[in-house]
């Protein structure tokens, strides 16, 4: 039996389910590239959302990126975002929701000593008529915040 | 068809698997606690390795805490642990491996706004007999880095 969602998520229930789709990436250091993805986004009844994502070549199905973290609603309605990269990022975000659109813009990206840093993320990501959209920008490498990742999903299940 | 383990990460081949037992967890702050836990190991023959887990309470099944992120290896072997906590911590810790043993320390915790500040986490984890133990020591809230959790669990599948 699942347990009612935690009533500080309540705005954020238009997430929940998993997503599929695909994107595309550029960014003036690499060549653009296309993407498949599915993310997902659950629940335990908790006061935080799970949230999974994975990404892959739509050409061989040869896996890309990954992340996987959490979304929290803090006091005065803050969202919050704590997010483990596989390229070697710890993301926290934080932003604002109006309606079913999330903007957050990151607080802290802390690399391992191996990792690039990423000096900043700005996410947009907004669901309507059954598609999740979102946006980042992303700032690396001495280049200014600029779009880095575009995609569309459609809700597989929820 | 699974892909083979990536060779940067064929020394944590030891960790693969969904692993399920029981911890305690204690500090000066709190009442000691027991959970039951699962936590799960696996890869997309990329190299890092997906690292999820969540613990409950054993009296009556309620979710505790959640974490999830990812392993790497760096250069010269250096074990890389990105993680986000479902309370407000996005975590990169790093440390060393010995055969089955991993010890590992906080380089960074940054906190959500809401959250409370992790002065410094280290982990030591170990396989042996089939058995994974783990030791989280934790400093928080002017308490010096002292033993928080202590965890035993069986693999249940491979």
């Amino acid at each position: 039996m699942a347990p009612p969602l935690h009533e500080n998520l309540s705005t954020l229930s238009f997430l929940l389910g998993t997503w599929k789709g695909r994107g595309e990436g550029n960014y003036p250091t690499i060549e653009p590239f296309s993407y498949a993805e599915e993310a997902r986004f659950w629940h335990s009844g908790k006061p935080f959302l799970f949230y999974a994502q994975k990404t892959w070549s739509q050409r061989d199905g040869t896996p890309m990126h990954a992340e996987s973290g959490f979304l929290r609603v803090g006091p005065q309605g803050v969202v919050e975002l704590v997010l483990a990269h596989t390229f070697g990022i710890a993301e926290v975000s934080e932003g604002t929701q109006a309606g079913n659109r999330l903007e957050l813009r990151s607080r802290s990206l802390a690399p391992t000593s191996s990792a690039t840093q990423v000096e900043a993320l700005r996410r947009s990501l907004e669901v309507s008529e059954g598609l999740l959209r979102y946006g980042v920008d992303m700032a690396v490498s001495g280049h200014e915040l600029q779009r880095h990742l575009t995609a569309e999903l459609a809700l597989l299940e929820s």
